[in-house]
């Protein structure tokens, strides 16, 4: 260990966040000491390429081989932002089992490893922070985790990845095509070139399984969160949305199924292309921002809302992550750790309860509704409003259910397509928000 | 000192918030234990009068002598909910003296006499936490003082009053007098008998110094803080207001004033009506809700939204607060105190600088508009819009000012009426929010 007035840093990785928590480090270096109560000093980071550019960082402190820093006795505390499971897993093991305190934005590799983690931080004795894996800049784990603590969390959602919110944003704004708006997002470098972990719902997922872990005090990991990504939502389906009054987000929800009056006390986490009424708080949240939606028992609603991703505002949450250690450390003591204990069953997706909009082509014959509804009927769903758009060949018809299961629904859907009046069944989005 | 494994609470006050905390510390209590890692026990509640009917209360933990509490040396921790600034602050200041950490939602207090609370919780080496005394359910005091404490927080501007915010709706919404929404909002349970604290803006004051102190790490009080209530604002401001785009919205504003190009570092902290565009995020803030908007160097924009009042809510906040006491000391620590290191200086409002929007009788005759102009000119303020509303003796100019200072606008308000063709300066509104 180095002496107690400085806490020695070293980063793992040097790109886009990385570069600016160690530009910030310099930059704001005596406000960070005065409210850390230490200096907070970089002594080493690692990156892929030595000869990359990278302006304000001393190439004195650059190295390629990581595994020196998460070995080196003199650095105190890991910042990990290079990203992926390997070798960020192993690294991060490595640095706790030498008593170092871990700072990560690591989305994928909590979702996967979170427990793992959790477990090796506390028999290390070191702090494990991660406040910018979820929703950026924005504060919403140690509010999940500590504010809220006093409270029963009853339903999280949020619009938690920034690309696909800017792709939704365009299309409802100026009726773009998904492709049209997914190009347009990647000229302006909200999307990656290969945009699947956005779109397909996967970066949604992995914070999904971290919130819902949080609020629930339940070990949650990707592979327990529904995952429905936006490539399938039309032109036509974000039209018909907003004819409706709503606008269609991608959605992560982690939710109690008490809330719709399961008497089994499980949680549902899923992740899903929504509708919500444009006077949801949430509707109003535009492009890459982000927003997380919390429903608690004695609270009641809550929002919390800013930027989502971007090197800078990332930067900001590590950065309090990184003065919360050292404020712990010259204490002589450690931040609050998760807790599991509720360990309640995630439910698979058939359990969930929401509404839903059923669009289908049908005949223009006599009749139709009538088998529509019947057919919907008999799988115990019910009807909130239908509407006929078009006629003849273009006949459309657009079903809003009540609350029902994801399992009936399914069912009413597979015996939908099976009439003789329905053409095709054109889509299925899911409805929230609605009172 | 009790045993370890029970953390024993005082209550001070058994009012709405006080009835709610002790409700649900009952029904929450095995949540609450495994989450805080010992039993949270309430041993006794100081109430004022003990004939008054508490359902759900056990009458054995009553008591009329607040000291007896204090001083009990078998109670851990005091949550303070009465309010008000004595005997609150006597009781608070012997309970740390006494060793028992304090968690409290007194605003007021905090506003007047933070400062001497958080030397003695120093001193006296015990937790001291106040999440409930700004914004209710909202987690926004720690996240400002943790999450965003490796930031530069630029500006705070929140909606921290719900009865204000509750009036301004309906005038905004209905076209209500004052008066009128007034009286809707004390019918409601919304605005006490006596509105003063609420509608003339002492209790935003309060906590916008709270807010003020946290997020620029300085010590502030209600006595910076500049104030002006909604008692003046007018159907017919708040009609001008929307068509011309904005909601008038009491706002707490802490702000550097770099941000506006002053070479001093100093902050200025007021409370008054503003004018905000109808997208800016606050504006959408309705009834009796709260939100915080705060602007960062790094983390950019960010909102939290939420109940800043009533029992439950507040309560939620409190539990927040006791929990987090109750893991400090499981783990023999102490949670982060403020820092007023940068001990920046308060500016006086002459100094602070905004957007205007003045309203006056003019006389229709020609020349007005030059006369207006040259004498906003004159005093270094420019202007970015004019409307005429009106012709005759009903002829209104309505003048939106690029941004100046205070003391600018008064000397031109000053000159303004001293014009011959200015009647009347009908009322002047501050306006935020433009780029």
């Amino acid at each position: 260990m180095s002496e107690d007035r400085v806490l020695r840093v070293g980063l793992l990785g040097a790109g886009v966040v990385g570069a600016e928590v160690a530009r910030l480090m310099v930059a704001n270096q005596v406000d960070l000491a005065a409210r850390a109560g230490v200096g907070l000093i970089i002594s080493k980071i690692a990156v892929r390429d030595l000869t990359v550019d990278r302006p304000g960082i001393d190439p004195a402190l650059l190295t390629t081989d990581a595994e020196s820093i998460v070995a080196d006795p003199e650095i105190d505390l890991v910042i990990e932002v290079m990203g992926g499971i390997e070798p960020a897993r192993t690294l991060i093991l490595t640095a706790m089992a030498q008593g170092k305190a871990v700072v990560t934005a690591n989305k994928a590799l909590l979702a996967k490893h979170g427990a793992e983690l959790f477990h090796a931080s506390d028999l290390a004795d070191v702090d494990f922070y991660y406040e910018a894996a979820v929703a950026g800049a924005i504060p919403i784990l140690r509010p999940l985790a500590e504010s809220l603590v006093g409270d029963h969390v009853e339903r999280v959602m949020g619009i938690i990845n920034g690309t696909t919110n800017y792709i939704l944003t365009k299309m409802h704004e100026t009726g773009a095509s998904f492709q049209g708006a997914l190009l347009e997002a990647q000229s302006l470098g909200y999307a990656e070139a290969d945009p699947t972990a956005d779109i397909d719902g996967f970066d949604a997922a992995a914070k999904a399984a971290i919130l819902a872990g949080l609020a629930f005090h339940t070990q949650v990991t990707d592979e327990d969160v529904y995952r429905e990504g936006i490539r399938a939502i039309t032109a036509d389906d974000v039209s018909v949305a907003k004819a409706m009054g709503f606008v269609i987000k991608l959605l992560a929800i982690a939710e109690a199924n008490e809330l719709h009056g399961s008497t089994e006390e499980t949680i549902s986490v899923r992740v899903h292309p929504t509708m919500i009424p444009v006077t949801h708080p949430l509707a109003s949240v535009r492009e890459a921002f982000n927003a997380v939606y919390v429903q608690c028992e004695s609270a009641g609603e809550l929002m919390f809302y800013g930027r989502g991703a971007g090197g800078t505002p990332t930067a900001s949450a590590i950065l309090g992550d990184l003065v919360a250690v050292a404020r712990n450390r010259n204490e002589g003591s450690l931040g609050p750790t998760e807790t599991d204990y509720a360990d309640l069953d995630i439910a698979p997706i058939g359990v969930s309860r929401t509404r839903y909009l059923v669009r289908m082509d049908v005949a223009d014959v006599p009749g139709v509704l009538a088998a529509v509804a019947s057919t919907v009927a008999k799988n115990d769903v019910s009807i909130l409003t239908v509407r006929q758009e078009g006629r003849g060949a273009d006949a459309e018809l657009v079903v809003l259910t009540h609350i029902a299961t994801e399992a009936a629904l399914a069912n009413t859907v597979r015996d939908l397509r099976e009439l003789a009046v329905v053409q095709r069944v054109v889509s299925v989005i899911r409805v929230e928000g609605l009172i």
